[in-house]
């Protein structure tokens, strides 16, 4: 590593981060014992993959032994990012200096996890040693936002549910015991839609969020169509693909006139394939397809040019399109680099690629989507470290930004950008 | 950056290079004013991508009102390549030194740029400055090629209207006046386009050229069908979307065919999608999409082996298709880095492959796409330099090629390829 | 390149690898002339991308016009990685040290290989000098395979003809004579097969294999129909694309299913498109689509969780989906990198995301894909190479692994997963 690199390095881990989308759970944001963090999907999935049967995780075992067959597997991932982002948390928050996490080891860690969580308020500690300032959650619709500690946590409304399950009797059941509108015609998802960004802007949210899958195409909608398909299933009739899609799509339509009325940013997590592989373990099921294009987004971004879509993608070969619609669309805005495209490979590439021809004011540079506070500091320092290297060798040491620019560069993406963006 | 690179730069510096697309206006090819510069669309679409409102830099606006817009903003974009070309032209073509270009000293350069305009044979100060012996134009089909200075300056039949806009009256009027051929059917399309390649061949042009979009499908015609529609035009009517495709399809055939009779390359622009985002600025309205495949041009490439389709791809997702077509079909030249793939992340990745894989002497290194000379300088100098790097990090220091070895590639791409695909 | 690069490399050099993809002739495994090694269609088909005419390589020449017509353009190709393979193979196989192949002295050359090739079983000698332990061939079905040299060659059973070919007569022919069934029925097919890999498996073959064009879709089958259209075929009628269609997916079904039956991997070659360019070279005329998606391998993976299937794409726009897919699905075994995705700038790329994300026991490093055994030296070393600069770069200097760490993974992709996952 270069000087240049190193100094930058030491300043970049200074600049305080706002972590724009997470799963934290308010009511319980850290990790109560070791099993909180083995079971992040990341290392049930992988041990998984690497030969470990999906039940020895089954939720309905104890921790310690879902915990003892995690360990029992983990020298098979141990080459992984996603290992490391274990062991760096273990070293940086628990002070556990071991070079590996192993049958005769563990059980000290977890001693040492279950102690720090009966610390009062141990996840602002986590944060604070993370330097992240705010964490975006991701909260249901009809979530209780009021136990919220809003000094570090920033509600955000998902509406997966609004726009993929309104068929769904039970989901319309749920949305009319927290709006109190019963929705059984278009004007009445505008209303309670109307309701639930009001609720939550009230709430201080920063966003409303969705994830895609990877054929959604948000054309301007069909109200009729949507109509009649909201009727349909009002009347307990199942609904045909063609109808399911029009009202998504109008659904979705309507989340985003939401957005610009209360000038909420929408989320747009494009190119999950959902329950590919149904004998996976929990949250180790989905995956994406390369295929579909954000050519099918083109005429959404036009319609709405005053709401921000912070857009990630899942799949790397939407990464170019990525780029290239936020140079041109002022409301595009790239944002971060998730889940399956969140490995130093390949945010390496885009985030030169991004830096090299978008505005810096508009890059949104990254968030954790994390379910536990712990995970925040790895792996923004493994984004911290991937923006040290592009600055100091695509920028600083080719002379195009002086060490001072670069800076001011790498705090527009981790703070500046997102508190103007989100408005925190 | 390592002695060796250094060395291979420096000596790369060196080569005179041939700038095998452009479009310069033979007319007016150098900067009369800093407004001439600055509304270069990069600079007017990224200053609108982070913010500024499109109609600040209405054409119908004054320069100076533009300009001021536009420098208010560059800060938002000092971070992209773009800039860095702005600021690199500055500084090698105009003594400017600062180092950036702000409201408080860009009246400095606007000076120097408007006094530098005056002198007599400014273009070819500039481009000898830029170690570029001869720039391709992309001239209209009736555009009037005697005036142009030829001794740096090579004609180009830009054939986009022949192809998608031949069902418009005003082209076809163009096209009588310009040939004497009324084009009434496919035979005197035929005419036309032979008269065309003609008149361009003894104004010493260089190839036909055309912009495609992603979907663009170069099959065998159905010289009937085109017929058809070719005189339901003549007739006023309009045409139906398989009608406007059989038109092309056919009119790009005869286009390739000139290019055969005339033994002239011809330039395929792949991937562009026109006028996505109409409330952009002038020239930042297109975009790209990651569908289509080159697969579909292999009948084309299988039809027509002794002509030379020179081809550029915009999106990246197509950068491994163009490598491995290049590298089986003989007549398949992968050319330059084009538009939205002209950042280093991409040029680095594409043309480090493409010098793995591909034969050198069918390799054209980079053309500058610019629309005024002054962009030639910091657009080859960014090539330049990548290409140093590549062949210095991949080639020289891994021992496969001597210092001397890489300087050859380097001049073929740069110079001897293109000297000798394009007759120049 | 560094020191830890250094000693790494070194040390990798060291390990004995598993080569689990080849067309090596068991009967002829090395070069007996200078000819069969410039005949390698990678000479062949880059001279003729260059510029030399088809024919003049023409299986029906002799082997000496076809050298020196290739000789005579290897200068065009001299900064290929394929090129290098060649010249790396005459230096550490053959003692020949010029620094280039050429008309002046490619004659020397060709005097040493015809000399060591009446070496007394040279081809040991030769993989000895590669530190390959093992070399996998790719056997027709009724192929005879008692001469095999079983102590560093292992059978594997291609099935491209009875997926594709099946309405052939020919095949069912070759295959009725093999086998003693003639195939008129679906359960006739499964007898067939059966025998096979009954067969394959006694004669100590590691797997079946086979390769896919890129819209190939391995659903579950319609036996129905499958059975209809074999039994058309039977009658000798021509099948309709439809009927083709489902007697391949059906044909495709019942190998994974003997796959599972006799415990052996698949191995799934996905992307080519065969015969794109008939006026090529012999091995020259296939390429690739980007087109298709492994999001259509999923009904598969889901339906035969006990089968291990390595797989290799062609086209770099699949290799984010095979990462992903690899890292969820724990029967999908990524598998070196294949033909058209075989040169640095590609392997370096995937190769990172691969062991960022993967579990570094289901890796697949590399395997050859060579005719001759020759070529495993340089193929093998360039993987090495590439192994060593990834290893030393993102996991060492990064102090993610160890040096001894990162040794154990190296082994693991070039020799213990190989081995373990096809029982050698």
């Amino acid at each position: 590593m270069s000087d240049v690199e190193n100094r930058l390095l030491a300043e970049i881990f200074a600049i305080r981060a706002i972590d724009c989308h997470s799963h934290v759970p308010p009511e319980s944001p850290h990790a109560q014992t070791l099993g909180d963090l083995l079971g992040y999907h990341y290392y049930t999935e992988l041990a998984h993959s690497a030969g470990m049967p999906a039940d020895a995780v089954d939720l309905r075992k104890s921790d310690l032994e879902r915990m003892t067959e995690i360990v029992a597997r983990l020298d098979t991932i141990s080459n992984t990012i996603q290992y490391s982002w274990l062991m760096e948390a273990a070293r940086e928050l628990f002070a556990f200096h071991a070079e590996r996490l192993t049958p005769s080891n563990w059980t000290e860690l977890a001693q040492v996890v279950a102690e720090a969580a009966r610390k009062k308020d141990r996840y602002l500690a986590v944060l604070a040693k993370a330097n992240i300032e705010k964490v975006f959650l991701t909260n249901r619709f009809d979530e209780d936002l009021s136990a919220i500690d809003r000094t570090v946590f920033v509600p955000c409304l998902r509406t997966d549910d609004l726009v993929f399950q309104l068929a769904d009797a039970e989901v319309r059941r749920r949305l009319a015991a927290k709006t109190g509108v019963e929705v059984g015609s278009s004007g009445d998802l505008r209303d309670a839609v109307g309701w639930l960004m009001r609720y939550f802007t009230q709430a201080g949210a920063g966003a409303a969020a969705i994830s895609l899958p990877p054929d959604f195409s948000p054309q301007a909608p069909d109200e009729k169509a949507a109509q009649k398909a909201l009727a349909r299933a009002a009347g307990g009739k199942a609904l045909s693909a063609a109808e399911g899609q029009a009202l998504a799509i109008f659904a979705f339509d309507v989340i985003a006139g939401a957005c610009r009325q209360f000038r909420k940013p929408f989320q747009l997590m494009i190119g999950v394939l959902r329950n590919v592989y149904p004998a996976g373990v929990a949250g180790g099921q989905d995956l994406l397809s390369k295929r579909g294009s954000l050519a099918d987004y083109a005429d959404l971004f036009r319609r709405y040019p005053d709401v921000d879509f912070t857009v990630s993608v899942l799949s790397m070969t939407w990464a170019h399109e990525l780029t290239t619609f936020a140079w041109i669309f002022p409301n595009v805005k790239p944002s971060g680099h998730w889940w399956y495209a969140n490995i130093p490979a390949h945010i390496e590439y885009d985030l030169r690629a991004r830096l090299e021809s978008l505005p810096k004011v508009k890059l949104i540079g990254y968030y954790s989507d994390m379910y536990k506070v712990e995970f925040g500091l790895p792996k923004f320092n493994m984004y911290r470290r991937v923006l040290a290297r592009v600055l100091a060798r695509e920028f600083v040491e080719t002379r195009r930004l002086s060490e001072r620019q670069a800076l001011e560069v790498a705090t527009l993406l981790l703070r500046e950008n997102p508190k103007r963006i989100f408005g925190v």
